[in-house]
């Protein structure tokens, strides 16, 4: 599962970093989701192999302009493109009223429909995809605020060998075609079906995505068996103390701490303030959101760039592949 | 004067070319004014030296998202940066309805005022900004759309030196000081004002940038006396005959011929399909528009490219100077 970058900028774009976007293909897939879709969004994905034509659904965590203003946009070029093919949006009641006011008051008719989905109603009924289901906590972020987990649905099989040897099903080529999922009639005449002795050869990636959020806490239940968290570290602790205010925002501290007590083994960061730069020797700097989170979370932690692709393999580890 | 392209592409952005955007700087002023403000246009911006907080007054030409979807978050973003001096939008009332109903649904507090100002206001009454006015001529596109007219306000003055001999007021410093436009007193006792000895030293620049529009003669009494036009050429004739349809757009060769009979010394083309490409070889290309227009138009022409620079200068002559 690779989750690409598009956008890493908290409320404002900078030169290096958009504003917040996030792409998940799953394995060898050609569909994919979109999380956050902040203005100039379409214009980051021309750098990237994904098409707008095969994105499957968009997930938006809450209704603040730098996670949903490149969503009209968006659309209106894949209806251009000649898309037909229906589209799910997922969000706050708020992200429905705001597309539906764009569409009416500037005459935006699109190819294809929207199939909309309020993502209150996935904190306990799991929205089934192609490749991913995908279930929701609410945030604190003084609006209407999401995470989301996303989960894969296609484990590769493998065979319960206990189940067919104390069955007595003769070992051979009927073993892969009952791996393969088949219905077989054995030796004995017997009709054996696959699902009755495939087994998941592991558990399945599970990763976690969140909006803007002050509240760590809020994310535990979400997060228990999650390989990887993205989260917001808009400011480190020394920022917030110098504005007076969090202004509904994680520091680094508070996300990493939360990950250390979660026991998570994967954090990474994103929606960094543009005052953090990165060039040597500036402040306050991207290295401080990094020191500040080590600081506070002993597992891997990575800091989101633009454009940065990342893979969740198949033993559950993240690694930076470009 | 200085025009300033930020996207040059119809409908959708492609690598090259954003969608709809040109900054207007009057000489030597920071105040600076936009027309059209497709989405993208603010991360264009921080490719050029403007800056939102200087931006005087921004002009819609119409609804089409290619051409406003990037306000809302130009707006925010100059928000977020401190700007507190309100700012004037100029365009259809769709826009106003527009921007109500984002602000609305997204929960966008603006810390400035925004000041609607109706387009089709304007083709009686002109708009006087600091260094422009503006007046309007309604074009065809099948939505209410405008062609905006701007013209210089502050002419450098000349001395009425007849005036000045005739009234026997003596040659020297206080001469200068008329022409500053100070109110003096001379040898003889008079007191003379400068506003009644100054002359404009020429006429003022203007220029007329147009929005999509089918019907090329629309911009006849608006074009009288303009130094350049900027208008779009969508496509050329060929691509329209393949097509079926103009789409409620011009040709190269249609807007072309139209300047040639207005008598337009020089003429910039934009907004151009993103079927035709840049690099040689290929087809169409951007060469096809360019040989298009020039069979019907023996003026100045030039055609536009994202972050392009022409300086209208004060003998009327359009560079290009990046």
């Amino acid at each position: 599962m690779q989750l690409r970058f598009l956008g890493t900028s908290a409320g404002v774009p900078t030169r290096t970093r958009n504003v917040s976007a996030l792409a998940l293909t799953a394995e060898g897939q050609r569909r994919w989701t979109l999380i956050d879709c902040g203005e100039g969004t379409q214009q980051q994905l021309m750098r990237t192999p994904l098409s707008a034509a095969r994105l499957e659904a968009v997930f938006i965590t809450h209704i603040h302009g730098d996670h949903c203003y490149g969503l009209p946009g968006l659309l209106a070029s894949a209806s251009m493109a000649g898309r037909q093919t229906a589209l799910i949006i997922v969000g706050p009641q708020a992200v429905r009223d705001y597309l539906e006011a764009v569409t009416t008051t500037t005459g935006l008719h699109l190819g294809f429909d929207l199939i909309h989905v309020d993502a209150a109603t996935l904190v306990d009924n799991p929205l089934t995809l192609s490749d991913i289901t995908v279930r929701t906590a609410r945030l604190s972020h003084g609006v209407e605020c999401y995470a989301y987990a996303l989960e894969e649905r296609h484990v590769e099989a493998s065979l319960n060998v206990e189940r067919l040897k104390a069955e007595g099903v003769t070992p051979g080529p009927l073993w892969g075609r009952l791996q393969r999922g088949e219905t077989v009639i054995d030796e004995q005449g017997r009709q054996l079906s696959g699902a009755d002795y495939r087994l998941p050869a592991r558990t399945p990636r599970r990763l976690v995505v969140a909006g803007d959020n002050d509240t760590p806490d809020l994310l535990a239940p979400i997060c228990q068996d999650a390989d990887v968290l993205v989260h917001e570290a808009t400011y480190t602790e020394a920022v917030i103390e110098q504005r007076g205010t969090d202004n509904g925002h994680s520091s680094a501290a508070r996300i990493a701490a939360f990950a250390e007590r979660a026991g998570l083994a994967q954090l990474v960061l994103t929606h960094f303030s543009p005052r953090y730069v990165s060039h040597p020797g500036a402040t306050p700097s991207i290295s401080d959101i990094d020191a500040e989170a080590r600081a506070h979370f002993g597992g891997a932690l990575m800091l989101a760039e633009d454009l940065a692709v990342f893979d969740l393999s198949r033993d559950h580890r993240l690694y930076r592949c470009e």
